[in-house]
């Protein structure tokens, strides 16, 4: 493929940062990558797993003469970040990010960045459990979806520059308002999440039953919960911070529709759980229709494995 | 392998039911099998498959001259056929089921139980989100755990056969107190199952974000509540009327749960959410230690499908 970008920068490679270095290298589609990270470890990681061409100690300097910067740190770091980086930002470059919420870093970078730069937010809706340069890997974006949430008056080659190499590295791209990205992201992924982390940290409390009953009979439905209950603990406390008005309203939401289904447990209202179930069910079977997710019955991932 | 009993009736032939008729038959370890369902559409589908020797149309003629009866059915079935097959089973058989909740059936099957007949309550753990004769298959019991509850003065011979019988098909034995087995469950099935649920339906109710986004955009964390929130109705309405004090009892200490982290939220507490959210990580490393799932990264289970 052709190189899209001469120079990239890649500010933060936990999960997202590493996965883009590794899938933008593959198919040689920048011609140089650099980048930094906070801690010397991580830049150790990265020097040995050569994801880079350089990788630098501050992000001033890795965003030297790059023609696309793109913030992979945690949410609650990208004010701070913008102002350090602003200032340095080549003119016609573009800034972007990966963070899961819109509206707040749209407000906490926009006002350091000078008006010579294009500042295209992005959203890839990718990840694992997993954090760190090891865990990234190459082919993590492919067949996942992209959010942009450009300004109104966002200069089109930039954007059409930015989707197309997102597209080359797998994504499917939507465009959409800031505003109503986070709302969306609320309800399916930001209320779950807390929800999980709740559900687990519940089980955790419990005196009456043992953490390892809780272990043992976990594939009964708990352990559904387990996997993105154990999502890395910085992203997460800054995306509920940074989007804090749209996950309060889902999860006000939420706790209304528990007490109704708890209502209706305590009355021994059958029907009304019976009619809530069916239509839930109906639901999985449009993700099934849509690719989002396979039929095949799940029943633990490792039938063959006897503990 | 020597058979363990002589004839088997399976009252009920769902998931379980047809999965432990194909497990019994595979083995080689019941002479017969009889069985009965409530719909003709069943008795034909469970004809079709070849899954038992004797399909009979009510409960009382395919108890009759049973060494084992399990009752395959939703619990809130069970009062009305424990009334119906009682006066039919045989002296010294083994009466059994596989209901996910223990006291309450107990209860109500326990008083038409005759004198004569040993009475053990199990509950396998093992299912997936698909129902009815055609989703069974012989390996679903296969490295999962069967909870037994039998009471204090049970026989132990019986007790001893029907434990054989659940490990030739492949279960993981627990001896448990009934009301322990209830509280258990209800923190590792009952209640994520209904949190599951309450979010699914939710995430149909907003009319801000349609149900087409949300199926879109659920790989970011709504997807995996989805497959639990798929289970079949009639059985899971049971269940929570069935154990409806321990189900309240945790939807409870979890809405004391939720509320706290949602105030961290509100005030902007992220050192309270950060260590919440490290010691739920802790407790999935648990889970994969013990065998109970898989450390590979989940990202859809259908990466290479583009839709």
């Amino acid at each position: 493929m052709t190189e899209i970008y001469d120079r990239v920068a890649l500010i933060g490679m936990g999960l997202i940062g590493s996965s883009m270095a590794l899938a933008l290298r593959e198919r040689g589609l920048v011609a140089e990558i650099s980048c930094t990270s906070k801690t010397r470890e991580t830049r150790e990681a990265v020097a040995e797993l050569g994801m880079a061409d350089q990788i630098c100690d501050s992000p001033e300097e890795a965003v030297r003469d790059a023609d696309l910067v793109v913030l992979c740190t945690p949410v609650g770091t990208y004010r701070q970040l913008a102002e350090r980086i602003g200032p340095e930002l080549k003119r016609g470059a573009t800034l972007s990010d990966v963070g899961s919420v819109k509206r707040m870093v749209i407000e906490s970078v926009g006002e350091s960045v000078p008006e010579s730069v294009h500042f295209i937010p992005a959203h890839p809706l990718a990840g694992t459990e997993f954090s760190g340069p090891r865990a990234g890997f190459s082919t993590l974006f492919e067949n996942r979806w992209c959010l942009l949430t450009p300004p109104q008056d966002v200069d089109p080659e930039a954007l059409k520059r930015l989707i197309s190499l997102w597209e080359a590295i797998g994504a499917n791209i939507e465009i959409m308002d800031p505003d109503h990205h986070d709302l969306v992201l609320a309800v399916t992924s930001h209320a779950p999440h807390l929800i999980a982390y709740t559900m687990v940290g519940l089980a955790d409390h419990i005196k009456r039953v043992t953490n390892s009953e809780v272990v043992k009979y976990s594939a009964a439905g708990f352990r559904d919960f387990t996997r993105i209950a154990a999502s890395d603990p910085t992203m997460w406390r800054d995306v509920f911070l940074s989007n804090r008005d749209a996950t309060i309203e889902i999860l006000g939401r939420f706790t209304e529709e528990l007490f109704a289904l708890q209502r209706a447990i305590r009355t021994g209202d059958g029907d009304h759980l019976y009619e809530y179930f069916t239509r839930t069910r109906a639901i999985r079977r449009g993700i099934i229709e849509a690719g989002q997710d396979t039929p095949a019955p799940d029943f633990g991932r490792s039938p063959s494995h006897k503990d």
